[in-house]
């Protein structure tokens, strides 16, 4: 039998989230019951949101524990089947979590064509570009000309979401962590502007970058950034919430920021939260859109790759603290 | 010439409003000139998001200033017309002020029908009643079955928006800031429950009130009930962001509820702000509607009036700390 390398969820994190918050550990491979199916993990994708997950009834995903394996999705092979849907050597998408091999009923994998190519399958036609486009379009519903900014914007779905926005023919303003990832997404992704948050003077970069105000305001962070952008609404702007990544790597998050009911009552402003999985049923028409775009070059999805499992903890960390850009990969 | 009995602002509130905060005034009535018609008030509508108008930038309605007449929309016949859209005698809404005699270009005046009634007129038919018709059914969307929660629910718009939402076979919940308000909304509007905010046990009783969680809530306050609503939205809620009344009469508004944004995307909640003015094309149908609902009792609006002009400021301190349910009136 062989044996099984995970990663465990070692302690829950008091404040910011350590490497030593996580435990290398060696199992066995669980045997197959009929009907399921044995992968073997190719690579990881981390995500901030996972990061709520370990805040307890925070997230939506429900409490954490600890001694369990890092939940995760990961592009994987079938190395054995006991289900007719799957066969050796298929390529998957599924919740692997932070270990080499981990055996599911079919109905939690989905097949993906080759190439193996975790860029492609965990980041573009991913979670993350499918939050990116459905969040973008049908939340935010940008019209052509108008100004759309969005947080974290090198982050895995923000530099999605930015470019996206630009084949709708929009103003697209970043905001971002580092004047690194600023021209990063003025001179590889096409923004029109880029900020950094922790510059002393981002409130008055902010209003420059956004003459016209905002019409959409695609919010990855929460926090001042929310803040900041409440009171550069235009009437009728359009607040589309994803996540709250300035408040996940804490232990004691922030009160709600200031301009909330108020400046949504003044300026008629929609903030609507969504989850992708609510888009489920539209899935293949955004993945066949992204590959359009892909293709022809007009978006340009980037990764961040970290090289084996063990590095896992250090990349979900690396992330948290903005030492990333696009989507977060470890391969195994 | 007939002098002109007017309330001034006479300073801008530093904390609570003060009824010393006016002050009388007397002037000449202005001369007409051609084109425009004079008023002579029959009664007054006072509403709490008129206090917003005195807290400076907050407002959408700009700055304030002191040493003008009182702003406020009120019911008048018109006595002496230089436009041949009116004539002497007509019933008009429009924004007299506080004040005996407004002159006014005809577009600002609003014909309407006998009887000479403020309740009616500036109540039912008014800007009160198309609030809670339009905020409620075209920004909350409720579906029969579904639960309203509406706080400052004995107010002027709160009232309606429970009476409107039975219309809609909703659960209707309540809360309000008294007892004896409560038993008034169960007993008198037909809410389902009604929970009083000041009671030191309200989260638990917010909590029993909806078994079925929340799936549109009626924001009159923000503040404490808003942060308490958050926590109890079903996925997919609504909160109709229409007044933030809590946070009007202090000069030191609270930072915004902790659930936002968080709470919104878990949920996948929509909360969206509106002005009843982005619905002026439809106030001919909703005037309708609430008039049939009315004649057939289903509807019952509610007025609490004050008398004398004299009588304006202490009804809106009255209006501000409570004391007054349904629509706010200070006949002349």
């Amino acid at each position: 039998m062989t044996t099984n390398r995970q990663v465990l969820i070692a302690s829950l994190p008091s404040g910011r989230l350590q490497p030593s918050d996580y435990e290398l550990h060696t199992a066995d491979v669980p045997a197959l019951e009929d009907g399921q199916v044995r992968c073997r993990t190719i690579a990881l994708t981390i995500g901030a949101g996972q990061r709520a997950g370990l805040q307890g009834s925070a997230s939506y995903a429900g409490a954490p524990v600890t001694g369990v394996v890092m939940n995760g999705t990961g592009l994987a092979t079938v190395e054995e089947s006991r289900s007719n849907r799957f066969a050796p050597g298929d390529l998957v998408v599924g919740p692997t979590g932070w270990q080499e091999y981990s055996v599911h009923e079919p109905a939690a994998l989905r097949r993906v064509d080759p190439p193996a190519d975790p860029a492609l399958h965990l980041g573009l036609l991913g979670t993350n570009g499918l939050t990116a486009y459905f969040g973008l379009l049908e939340v935010g519903k940008p019209k052509a000309g108008e100004t759309v900014v969005v947080s974290a914007a090198a982050g895995s779905v923000g530099h999605m979401v930015g470019q996206i926005a630009k084949v709708q023919d929009c103003r697209v303003v970043g905001v971002a962590g580092s004047d690194a990832k600023c021209n990063l997404l003025v001179d590889e992704f096409g923004f029109d502007a880029a900020i950094n948050y922790k510059d002393p003077d981002f409130r008055s970069a902010f209003k420059a970058a956004t003459p016209d105000r905002i019409d959409v305001y695609f919010d990855n962070t929460g926090g001042e950034v929310l803040g900041s952008a409440l009171f550069r609404m235009n009437t009728h702007g359009r607040i589309v919430c994803c996540g709250v990544v300035s408040q996940y790597d804490t232990a004691n998050p922030e009160p709600g920021p200031r301009g909330v009911p108020g400046l949504l009552v003044n300026n008629r402003v929609r903030m609507e939260g969504f989850l992708v999985f609510d888009f489920e049923d539209r899935y293949d028409e955004a993945r066949r859109q992204l590959t359009d775009w892909a293709n022809s070059g007009a978006v340009r999805p980037r990764v961040t790759e970290f090289n084996g499992l063990e590095s896992a903890p250090e990349a979900f960390v690396a992330l948290l603290s903005g030492q990333t850009v696009g989507t977060t990969i470890v391969r195994l």
